[in-house]
């Protein structure tokens, strides 16, 4: 026979739910990592209808040390789901009673699992910010490091996968750390849109009892109480924002993976990536794989998933709470520990990686200055578009005679056009280029040099 | 001192990998549920080495007993990982090595991982499509139970959430029927996709045994040998053919979901859902919640969500096996899961509502029978359009004088149009509406009839 | 023959783009609406090159009047594009040679198509931005005028679409205030994001010129110009962060919208929708849809859509400019003017709605104080979690006797339980129900009217 | 004042919509090309309707005729489009009335716009798609074509990225070839699935009258029709399944763009591309870049988009027509646009692609041959895993000593293992490993060849 009193819902009903729909239902096997939040916030709530004399501070203090004994037991992995445990706020009040007795039954005065849940998954993701906030900012600081060496070190730029102009191995690597300070820019701003407390917002309605709810959001480490109860319950846009950030985080660090496997490939080999961060075959022994790299690339597309899926979700969803908000727990959990188990990965694969300056030179050729060929024209009077053109045939004229355009005669570029004066053989010198895109933001020496003060500057406010 | 030896590849490496990469890298945690699939793979593939002459058949037996034995221990709970099994093959491999010894080491002969988890995945998600489709069937079959006695059963047809035409109950509940049978066919055909068998491929250039992939194939139960090694260990246009027909019936089970809240819900009462198949609230005592509906419409973003990821991790991957293909398996797994878990329930849900005929009839207005109304100033001779435009003006002058339609005196409906006959009033019947709907697929009880006998003939071909 | 001296770039080039090629690649029907923007900027970039000495202030000014002359042509609709017109920087640049001869060929000196499309498109999304705002606060100041009168409105507050707990009209209105409330403050952080100027970026390397790339941001209404030219030309973090916080907005105005058609469906009818605000029905004349609504929630998918369009076209791009970046103007272009178009019939669906407070009240029923019978008991000392069972069993025997909780005898009760006493029949009263939330963010008409003036306040701030 | 009568559904509406519901509603603009379509199955309707003995055999050629001469209309380009035309399906009606008078106001008798669209619809997407898979096997043919001189044209074959093992040209173009005869098979079974006709669903009821609803079916070329009226209305899983089967042969493409793209930069060099299927810089006078193969990922993106978000905007929709619908034609016509205009240029790309032979031999290395080794050493009775450990150890010693594997001394190999005999030299073959992967679906030259020979009796088949 069922036992339908074993939920926290089971008063009016004459059967307990069909095991089809309790194994569809049990959220315990995923939310129960929500117990250290859980838990932290039933003892604030506990406190806060203490001062709302809703319960006496004894009764308080009961609550606290039993739900501190919950913890101590999840800590240490002794903590022993029962089947009715449906969900973790359910197993700890379940336990708590055990533990205390019927004062449990007072936590939840006021309370609803509605918004008891928005509080501890704000927490909790509160939390799991904090934690990956630091690993983007040392990935940032990684790329920093390793690109201070490297002003000076000229490789190709590419536009279309095509070279295009000379540029340094700093400003190649710093072109990502810039993108990685506007993730954590955004992390930042979602921590803050994280920290506005729930709790007090009851099912919907709002809570008939006087507790203080700033003072109770603040006690809880949140830095605001949320405006609408309605709204309280059943707003995601906090998990949303996370999984976006990642999202686009990840987006970057895809094009980041791109760029590594391409240049540690054979035909590059700009770069060689310590062994201890590659992975071999188990046909081919000569291998050595990038899977960290593919794997972030790869883990783009998930953490995108989650974004879709989510929204996918919340589309349409009419007034409140809702039962399809639980599934914003796993694309969130999900999210959290694919940044925390990939950054560590990354952050040692920049540590670890070398560049090959010869092979990066010996990718240079001179089509690569023909810009500066046209600014050498330009210079001389002629019209920025028409030099791109007189260039141009220089281009093909070298195609043709299978000459590089600095063998070029003379001749060859008085036929095309006589605003080539003979000094115009000075313009094949790759660090010349370099040197010259001083403007901010370019590649010359000096100026990546003050991007790498900047960056420190930013990493220096975030102790990184 | 790292140990680089433990894993199938290291032969060539100086250090293990980092500890950060192999938290990142170790899929064990995930693909270990495919243990059954790579066993049966690598014992046909024993027998295809033993054929092919590249082993003994003393050695194929030693083999095949060795992976029963491993099978059993899986199978029991009894095996074990070791530190270095960094995923399911790998296991499997190291057990089969301590159980029968060097012989065990043959058996990758001429294969990769590449061709094996790729044969692994399609036979495992073969298992998992012949479980899933017989719930879908039955699913189909629940409806049209519910369906037979109601083909008389009024209720209001909404377009736009209005209501628009009286239709049958079992009309509505048929409707569902057809999404999931064209659902069902879609799974069939991608069960037949799945069952091409890249084993024999090896790491993307093909075996240079004599082994008879074909054969081979089918001794796995697979339909056929793939075309092209490269093609082959890297295609997953299976996985991703699951997932969408999956996330397009997850859709079609939203709009059910949304249906049946909707009028389960107290305004419309239409149907009553058993309570076994509701869940309380842990505030309100009074609360019987549609938890299975909601997590129905709510998982259809989480499935829609693992096709956008999936299709993100393969766009734009260079030839070949990437790792980022690695991202196939969990969406993969989890849409199995979620399909499992919530078929049985939806299940029960249908096989239980009620309806509630009265709730229903009140719901009907002869608003609803307006369109009649204008079919009978075309029976009249009126063209429907001119027809349309009279009817509109007879809603307008009902909704002006707060009059029903059936109750607005005959000189009011004169004053609209002379093609108005006093025999007008006749069209305000209810069911005499619907009985008119004959056409193959209208909502007469005699075309329902015919929908329900077509029905059952599909689901009779498929023994549900 | 070909003709392929016609685009920009053609110097090198012997024969000129496939006409396949032509057409998938021009993307000038689609980018010709940044004309203005690629203008100004062009307008801003000659004073810039005047200033740093690259042409003269004549030439400048040659530039400027040409550039203003190709405007009017683009705002007069007398532009008319020629066949070479690849996109709409060319057809800029063409026809300012047209007009001012060989001087227009200064004008890309040191400029790249990269730096320069990834500054207009800022400049077009600033722009689209600062009109998309204020659409977005006037549908919250039209929320907050509809609540105003309504603080005091009872209706059923839903959760899991069960009616639940009563609320004021007011208090459902304005989470969704809160929830534009966020989206707008996101939409400004959007915009404050946007305006990072890409210009004197180059193709990737930056300018060789002396451009005081801060002026020259700061002159085109930028705030600061970008810190490294790689990342500059490819980043499109700023289209993506548009989308998305379109794409979460949208999904709170398409649950908004579901909340309305649901409340003005007939079952629900608590709401009226203004006529002008609907649509018929081409085959039944008495319908009345609520296509607006409708829209807003299908349309919601569309930006979702473009979003996770944008994350797969973005991912695991090789470094610098790709041509893949292309596809991120139509879905920006898509979604500004779905908000353009969507925003002002949304807002005057809110302005002419109408609330139907009987039919509001009459959904009411006494389930819904269940809570308030179990707050009852917890002020005579019973926990909650027990009075919430106590609560539960009055429910069931209620149901059973077919008697509302308010007409079950005393007697009924007391079997139940002995705390329950004589006045707990002033429990069953929704208005004073409503009064008792008074906590912030609660649904007491004395809570509400803080979060209305709140709501003012940050409407005040924004000029709204 | 407003004039409500311009819509065919104004009889009952006092005002009109207001101006900005006109805007958001109007779909003319983008719908007005489905007008042949809709012309059609007008055409057919009329004669169902005159068979049906519901309008005279000459008021159904009345119809004929005006249709055809608005069908003129269209496709001349005369066609205008009054105020009142929110969509198609009024715009014809409307002019239809213009010219053969009040007999058109019978061409809806019996008819909705929602069985009307959903009929113009499939019967649109039936035409594209006869137009769209003659595209694709148009590349697979080119794949092929390309592919035949190339059966012996070594290439280093890749996993991760990184040189696994000799393949032939003609073999690594193949795997493309067959990724894309599933796509064109997925594509059929769309077009088979599209061809089911909605028409006499009504607005969701079915017909009153005796229309032959097969029998019109098979006039338009359907080729049976739907079988349950309401399903038929507010189905689109045919729309999904077309953008599905695109966003996949999309993803496909992707891969192949981004292989070429690779195959043809600097680093590797192993493709050069026809300039007229590249395109320059306006920068950079020397680049020549592969914009088709860009902006071919770049859109698989879109087109992964347009399925996201129709699933979506198809989620959680009520029964019947909903407006959202609407939302399904902008992301089916813009997937079909970009079919048409991305696979000529890309069918051109292929047929004038050319492979750089010696760019690819050079960059075969003997590492790719280690798997050979080991099977060298199977063959000499070790077992693959402990050949594999032995092979590795050269690979390390063979980088130590910077020595090829082939000029590793033999005393080297003697260290290593007893079982290397001085015949493994032979092993440094690349054409000889290749011509043991004979196995079906191998890369040896025979094994190509029987590809071939498969590939074109599946092409020939389709008449490509």
């Amino acid at each position: 026979m069922s036992e339908p009193h074993k939920t926290l819902w089971a008063g009016r009903y004459e059967h307990a739910a069909a095991e089809s729909v309790r194994r569809l239902n049990d959220s315990y096997p995923f939310d129960n990592r929500l117990y250290a939040a859980d838990i932290a916030c039933s003892i604030a709530y506990a406190r806060a209808l203490a001062k709302a004399g809703v319960i006496s501070n004894t009764e308080a203090d009961q609550l606290h040390d039993g739900l501190t004994r919950v913890l101590a037991e999840f800590d240490s992995g002794t903590f022993r789901p029962a089947p009715g445990d449906e969900d973790i706020h359910t197993a700890v009040e379940r336990r708590l009673t055990e533990l205390v007795g019927a004062v449990a039954g007072k936590l939840h005065t006021g309370r609803s699992r509605n918004d008891q849940v928005a509080t501890d998954v704000r927490y909790w993701q509160a939390q799991a910010l904090r934690r990956i906030i630091p690993l983007i900012t040392a990935l940032g600081r990684a790329l920093v490091e390793l690109a201070k060496p490297h002003t000076e070190t000229l490789m190709p730029g590419f536009t279309h996968l095509r070279a295009a102009q000379p540029i340094s191995a700093a400003h190649w690597l710093l072109s990502y750390f810039w993108m990685l300070s506007r993730d954590v820019e955004r992390f930042e701003a979602t921590l803050n849109a994280t920290l506005t407390s729930p709790l007090g917002s009851g099912a919907l309605a709002g809570t008939p009892y006087p507790i203080d709810r700033t003072a109770l959001a603040e006690s809880m480490g949140f830095l605001r109480a949320s405006r609408n109860s309605l709204d309280a319950v059943a707003d995601r846009d906090f998990v949303s924002g996370f999984i976006y950030v990642s999202a686009l985080m990840m987006t970057h660090l895809s094009r980041f993976a791109e760029d590594v496997i391409l240049f540690s490939s054979g035909p590059f080999g700009f770069i060689k990536l310590d062994e201890r961060y590659t992975t071999g075959s188990s046909l081919m022994p000569q291998k050595q794989n990038p899977d960290v790299l593919e794997l972030t690339r790869g883990k783009a597309g998930r953490i995108a998933g989650h974004l879709c899926g989510l929204l996918n979700t919340l589309k349409g969803l009419p007034t409140g709470y809702n039962k399809d908000l639980q599934e914003d727990k796993e694309p969130l959990f999900d999210t959290a520990d694919t940044l925390e188990t990939l950054l560590p990965a990354l952050i040692g694969t920049v540590e670890t990686l070398r560049f090959v300056p010869e092979r990066m030179a010996a990718a240079l050729d001179e089509g690569m200055l023909a810009t500066d060929l046209a600014d050498y024209l330009v210079k001389r009077g002629v019209p920025f578009r028409e030099a791109h053109g007189l260039v141009g045939r220089a281009v093909r004229r070298s195609l043709e005679t299978n000459t590089p355009l600095s063998k070029l005669p003379y001749a060859d570029y008085q036929a095309i056009s006589s605003a080539y004066g003979e000094d115009l053989y000075a313009v094949f010198d790759f660090a010349a280029s370099l040197a010259k895109r001083r403007a901010v933001g370019g590649t010359a020496p000096d100026a990546v040099r003050e991007q790498i003060a900047a960056a420190e500057a930013w990493l220096a406010e975030r102790g990184a």
